[in-house]
């Protein structure tokens, strides 16, 4: 097995509170182990265009509290084509890179994986995503932050339900995955929490504020994720201004805001633990195209395949648990 | 002069932050001088419907820090008519009242200017709205903090712009008044800030932003306040990406996250200050029908036809200096 | 087996972030089962003196977002005494409490342990401690928001720092835990990081300064947590200052600000469980004195004596990758 | 009156979040009419040192947000001497600089007096200090975060001051001037607040701690500047402990954390206008040795003589304010 010399570092797909900490991991334990460490800007778009710059230590210094990432981030058609490809690669090769680490969500991976398969260059994936919707690792960089991000977010809206006893029907973040909105919804008393793993009741859902109602219960919170299939949050207001009209109901998307910030303690010690298992993973040569993760506290190694095939369900105990604490 | 003996306080219209920090001081002062402090729950509604519990130095212990009003808040069509207004004071005098103070926003004053003409009531307001669009004052409570939660919004929205060069074109609050919109703007270098008070040259910014592709300055931010006649911010967008299709274009509204969270610093002292204020000048009885605020640092107390009326100007120098600052 | 009816909640020994968050599960859960839920003031003296009150589900509601604990806590001598246990049993047994959920550290459980093998009463714990320095659990209540406070407040540290060049040392929570510590200081990009759990080479942290003055990297942040029996913060900046009087050392002290605080997303998630999982216990009768924690992410129950004794020892791979990230 | 071609700027003294909005305003306002900016590493040092370096509009891109400050600050003896400013002005003259633009606190200033007498070089001053101990402006930059970070700590501090009924002794920065004191004691409920400004009765404070005690009221806490000369929060303690030995009493110096950290709405505001207004006087050539402040909200230049001079009194309506509000 060759050793691997030069290793280039990007970062892909939406950006997630915790990737410039990534970032700093990967080259630092690079230039430890007297690697060539280059960063490709925006991505894969900036390995196609040869948007390449070599990285050293202090490239990276006073970065691990910073949000975004300084390789900046892109999504790219063109790498889904063989030519992108091919362009990307010469790119690299021109600087004898032979490893890359890749951060970033399912969709790069499977840039990363056709990549890695094509050109024989051992990726190693990162799973820098706020959804936390990626199998083969218990937790993805970002998504603590956005969590508790969309969590003090709620914690101010309900100081404003109180003081008018209002509804407020909240958005977050997650088209595929409910788990910033089951984790903030839960963490902030929501009296519901909407999913798009799980079909919404909303009929019992307006029934149990129905039931609120004539209790005298009328600071209510709904967190909805935004890719909830039953209902966005404005056709979720729709239905309880006509159902229950004497609420007062309000709308409230967090949007971007949950994307940025300084990423939160874990955020930042899952990122640094990747980043050096990444390269450790290149080091060694036992993983090809694989995404290090961390399963019950230690890193783990899945192969690209799986890491994005499976999208893990949400185990139902999660939605008695919130009810019975709302109530 | 009858000297006064017991006092009603209530928060009424929008809440915000540090409206906790100025009931306490009402509460506390008079209590320090004697008089018997009633809480007017749910504002002019629990007046008329009397709600009102008696208030003591714990019953505001440890809400110096909390967002939302204890009180909490309502608007009250009822109160705008002489019947409601008469039950309201019926269950004042009942329990010997001789002494208001109303924390809100212009609305508010309205009501209490009216309701202190008819039952020869001294009422004193406080200026307690995010918007810091009372004249009379230099401050109203709540405005620092909500331009504190925008900026750490905007601060957010800004990380994650730059990652993607994206525009953000960021929604505020701010009905008929710019000032979250200006001061959170100019303190994010915001390309562009829109106010209500003064016509966006919509033409212009959208030139200057063409001039920014083409420097290949693609990260933007546009801050709108929501009452802003020439386009909110998702017109705005919709102009833009007719425009410039080369952008990668965003909104963000943020909403109700401005109204609440735990006050700032300034925001609790000038609460502090005025609720104190406020029962001085019950105290003194010079006062009949006044909004305290501050001028210059100094107490002022503002007759509320005054505090009604005007709405301040912003200076034509604010616009000149973000846009030298942004650029 | 008899069917528990009634339960008993409280808080003892330091308190912790999340505590609140914990004693709302409980209450609510024991609430949703049907059982009547007490609250006892101040840890295990409120148990002796009789400061015992009944709880509803609206004595809990919107606490899960603040830190400290409204049930109070102390720690009490009497407790350790046959005859304060004793009196602490009757108190209970005259209420017919046959559960008892205790939220604190390991001598909180130590007391509950004796307690429940002498008057025969169920007692669950919940790791309720800002150290995590409890074995039968992955993480404990108000760790990750310690965690979180210490490394905003060190990444203020480092703003000053680097705006003037200097070596802070910077003292953290964890009298015989390194944990804080560790995660502060990894997240922080910390230089060095000094634990109780493993000695310090001085020597070898003054050598490494000394290269860095040479290389002119001036701006260097040591971490110590205050159980380090190598050198407090404040000694090693007495050695530092003989060993490398050319730099400008500071010590920062970090203190009680740890302990406080609105709780982490974390924190509330894992407070929020372990309460639903106590009560879960008491009902179902299989635990008589077992601490309730999560380990890879599950709900596991370990007997107080297990849960008392062993101290996780900190992996040598953790010391490895700061020194790496920090180079 | 010749006009000014090249300015430079440069932060002096302690360093406070804002300082970076200033150094951009400067930069940036200098660009935009035309000028040559160029930035002074390190304050008067970096000036003899001659480590000078042009500035650009990137170069204080995405700073406003940011503490500490870009350009770096540290105290220089030599300035003091004609020797070392000789030698900073050699280094200016060879650039062509005819103005100076200094950011820091009044030892900041009197250097910049006198250089300016000297060698004639215009010099503007702008009032960057946390302490907010200077005449002529009515708010200095960086007071307002740091009385926020201090009342976010205090806070926290109250959340374990509660939980365990305790007194809390919190030192915070501020060597000649109690601002910091007076605000955030203030703003946070303290019971006692001790200032430089004004001599503290301890034996009054004591008394009035005593009475707490028979009144159960065992929660306080008091705020002590650092440059109390009536003593320190440590020998006030070990009074507390020795008068009231029945109290739980504890220490907390919040410290450096006080000087980081992304700087508040008011202080990037302020720091944007002063900068703007910094370039202003000098392009006027109205100003010879002076420093912007803003006072009643407007922008005024006040003589460094007359800014270095005076210290503003603490009225004494503040202390009465504070103690009726804890009561």
């Amino acid at each position: 097995m060759k050793k691997v010399k030069n290793i280039a570092v990007l970062t892909s797909g939406g950006d997630a509170p915790g990737m410039n900490a990534a970032i700093r991991a990967v080259v630092r334990t690079g230039i430890y182990h007297k690697l060539n460490v280059f960063g490709v800007m925006y991505g894969y778009r900036g390995m196609i265009q040869d948007d390449i710059v070599p990285m050293d230590s202090k490239s990276v210094a006073n970065i691990i509290q910073r949000g975004g990432t300084i390789l900046k981030t892109a999504r790219s058609k063109e790498f889904f084509t063989p030519e992108g490809r091919k362009k990307a690669y010469e790119n690299l090769k021109k600087r004898g890179v032979d490893g890359l680490v890749v951060i970033g969500g399912d969709g790069s991976f499977k840039g990363a994986h056709v990549f890695s398969q094509e050109f024989g260059i051992p990726c190693i994936g990162l799973p820098g995503t706020i959804d936390k919707d990626i199998s083969g690792t218990d937790f993805t960089i970002g998504f603590d932050t956005a969590a508790n991000t969309a969590i003090s977010a709620i914690d101010k809206i309900r100081d404003t339900a109180d003081a008018h006893d209002r509804l407020f029907i909240v958005e977050v973040m997650g088209r595929d995955a409910g788990y910033i909105a089951l984790y903030s919804g839960l963490a902030t008393g929501a009296e519901h929490i909407m999913v798009p793993e799980r079909p919404s009741d909303i009929e019992n859902i307006v029934a149990a504020l129905q039931d609120n109602e004539r209790r005298k219960k009328l600071v209510n919170i709904i967190v909805v994720a935004e890719g909830c299939p039953h209902g966005s949050a404005t056709e979720m207001a729709e239905v309880v201004r006509r159902e229950i009209p004497s609420f007062d109901t309000r709308v409230c998307i967090l949007g971007h805001i949950q994307r940025g910030g300084s990423p939160s303690c874990m955020d930042r010690i899952i990122a640094s633990r990747l980043g050096y298992a990444a390269v450790k993973a290149l080091l060694e040569g036992k993983y090809q195209s694989h995404m290090a993760g961390v399963i019950n506290n230690e890193v783990r190694y899945t192969p690209f395949e799986q890491a994005i095939k499976t999208t893990e369900q949400i185990g139902e105990e999660w939605f008695g648990l919130y009810r019975i604490l709302a109530s």
